[in-house]
């Protein structure tokens, strides 16, 4: 524990103080260093291949699971596409410095909001060892420091990732301690740093349900939490029929095991005896089990993909070949459903009914609303930020896709020439 | 305990289901109900101000201090003033709704930010009931329901002022259970309503350090902190000293028991003989000690103003007629100082070198930084937001001044017209 609590505290120390350099660092040096990372990482994946293969011999003798395995193992191919990724944020537009809400008063002080960087932000992972790359290369083009905790199962490629990035960035001329990557994989760590708020302005858990929680309970200082989608798509009495089945099809089978993917469509009982049959067969076709109310189950029920649904299967993230089917008489009672069920992550209507698609996008109370589209666009990518942090789903700070610009904060600049406040 | 849980609790549920109703409601419901409440208080002044002597009396008669008492008091033009600032709030622009950001993607999707109310704000405060009606009505203006838990010193006051807004509100269509006022005075209530996460969205303490130090480490939910104020100006070697003794005086002294009242002056040594005896006369005029470090002391100890500054004096909010002295080498100097120092409210650089002045604003990390004008301008209202709730010194979500877009949060909206995503 000692040997621990000196390590955590001692990065986050480093941390801070690198952030303080970085506030302010040039987008010239940013760029360059990102491009050198990502040299770097395509010059020495011999050793990084090298060291990933230490962590997945290991955790085969430990007889991880094959979907495990799979996240952990990287490729030739695979820090190509990182170090692809890479490249793509040092071309994205600096988000420090830039100016909101400029405005001259009529005292003639001039005064408005000025993006800067967080400070130190904190990201807790599991075993996907390219987010170490992500989080670092993002935090830093937006001038902020990191402290990195990846899961003991990528260890071995955490810790060289770790000194690639901090041999490029070094190189660059970045301060030195902007990326710390705990090399502890001790469990005690990440309660160490959950209390750090004097060294870590904001903390990022990435991964399952039970490393989110722990972290938005335990966390001492602001968390952004995100990746836990239960999805709904609301196909409404007005709905073209055809766009919603290929919307709900897209939105549950082009990847399923995503946290934007579908879990729950609520269908208008208008239209539910036309859709359903129409959803059912194509939803059939990819392998999808549908999980139906009693109303759905009426009238697909001698489908050999429709199974009754239980209580538990509403609000429910499935990330598997499966979708819950509800029937609802009204908009009212299918907005209802949403506001009790959802996750807040992203939810769709598909209407063709205008001022039905606009009161949606008014009321439903979730990070992403969308009108006739497939909730998998969730994405910091396909929104046009370049790259994304999380999809965050709190409501404090940023909500929804976290990019540069979402993981800065501001502060107010005022330009004066003498002013003093009145009595 | 039984029944102030139960109070708190079914108040809390009736906010949150008040908030949802609340986040569509038309600007012309909500104007309605703050001109309804600022004629309410006008006319029933009488009955409040009965209320309001009940609490002086028996606060006068537990010994508590003038000054405390002077906070308490109402009076017919003090509900004049409180009354004229709901109408303000009324006629600000409807921050809810409005678009950031909106952007047409290759695909032809629509996307955006779209500014929407936050749910349920939760307010602990202190002895002013003035408050109970600020953050009523903000938080109305901005789509959001609130729970408001006074100091129990202004107990009955607030009361009679949760029965007038909610009067005022039902008479103008606004939906039940909106504005929240909590009638127990058990202390109890705080640490329950800081764990209903389930209910309330954000939470603000307004009071003293120890208050908003005990809600920043046992809230649930996000928190906005504010009102911790340790204030710079920093007299740079290139300042005009007329200028700068100017804004010193009137940002210590227009009020000394303000937040954003200067607590220490930064003076460059190669000024400090010219600009200490200056100011230290302009201080002395105003009442104002001086606790100098030796550097300050060599030039105006012989002054009755000046007194010898300790290590506590430095970092230390005042409050009170009294500035602490630090007399640095160089600008560098000069930024350690407050970076170390500073509580991130509000700091300024008196200088008339241009590039000295755009150095300060990108490297101070504090919510509002300013070139040559007082510190004492923090404030929503003078910063044309109309109002604030706080003058946030935490980095996450607000910062500085907190308006209602300020206490507003974001969701993203996405018009399709039968997009699906790419595998």
């Amino acid at each position: 524990m000692t040997t621990t609590t000196s390590e955590i505290e001692q990065k986050a120390r480093e941390a801070k103080a690198a952030a303080r350099r970085l506030s302010t660092l040039s987008s010239e040096i940013k760029n360059n260093a990102l491009n050198a990372l990502a040299d770097a990482l395509e010059a020495q994946a011999a050793e990084i291949l090298a060291a990933n293969a230490v962590d997945l011999e290991r955790n085969r003798a430990d007889g991880l699971s094959d979907a495990v395995l799979d996240r952990l193992t990287l490729t030739e191919p695979r820090l190509k596409a990182i170090a692809a990724d890479v490249r793509n944020v040092a071309r994205l537009p600096d988000p420090v410095g830039e100016m909101l809400e400029m405005r001259t008063l009529p005292n003639g002080l001039m005064v408005g909001k000025m993006r800067v960087p967080f400070g130190v932000i904190g990201a807790i992972y599991e075993n996907r060892p390219n987010v170490t790359v992500d989080i670092a290369s993002l935090c830093l083009k937006a001038g902020s420091a990191t402290i990195l905790r990846g899961g003991k199962e990528a260890l071995q490629s955490n810790i060289i990732l770790g000194r690639v990035i901090n041999e490029a960035l070094r190189s660059a001329g970045v301060p030195e301690g902007a990326v710390q990557v705990i090399e502890s994989s001790d469990r005690a760590i990440v309660s160490e740093m959950l209390a750090m708020k004097q060294y870590i302005d904001l903390v990022v858990p990435r991964g399952g349900e039970e490393l989110i929680r722990f972290v938005e309970q335990n966390a001492s200082m602001p968390v952004l939490i995100g990746g836990i989608g239960v999805c709904h798509t609301y196909v409404d009495a007005d709905a073209d029929l055809e766009k919603a089945c290929a919307i709900v099809v897209n939105a549950k089978t082009r990847r399923f095991s995503i946290c934007n993917a579908l879990d729950t469509v609520v269908v208008h009982a208008g239209v539910a005896p036309r859709f359903l049959p129409l959803v059912a067969s194509a939803l059939a076709e990819k392998g999808v089990e549908m999980r139906c109310d009693a109303a759905a189950y009426d009238v697909i029920g001698d489908r050999p993909n429709a199974v009754r649904a239980t209580e538990a299967d509403y609000g429910k993230e499935f990330l598997a070949l499966v979708a819950a089917v509800k029937v609802v008489d009204s908009y009212e009672e299918a907005m209802d459903f949403i506001y009790r069920y959802s996750s807040g992550h992203s939810d769709a209507i598909i209407t063709e009914n205008y001022t039905t698609a606009m009161r949606f996008l008014r009321e439903v109370d979730t990070a992403v609303c969308y009108v006739n589209a497939s909730t998998q666009f969730t994405d910091g990518g396909q929104f046009g930020l370049g790259a994304e942090i999380i999809d965050a789903t709190q409501k404090a700070h940023a909500r929804g896709p976290v990019g540069l610009r979402e993981i800065c904060t501001y502060k107010w600049v005022v330009f004066g020439n003498g002013q003093t406040r009145p009595a």
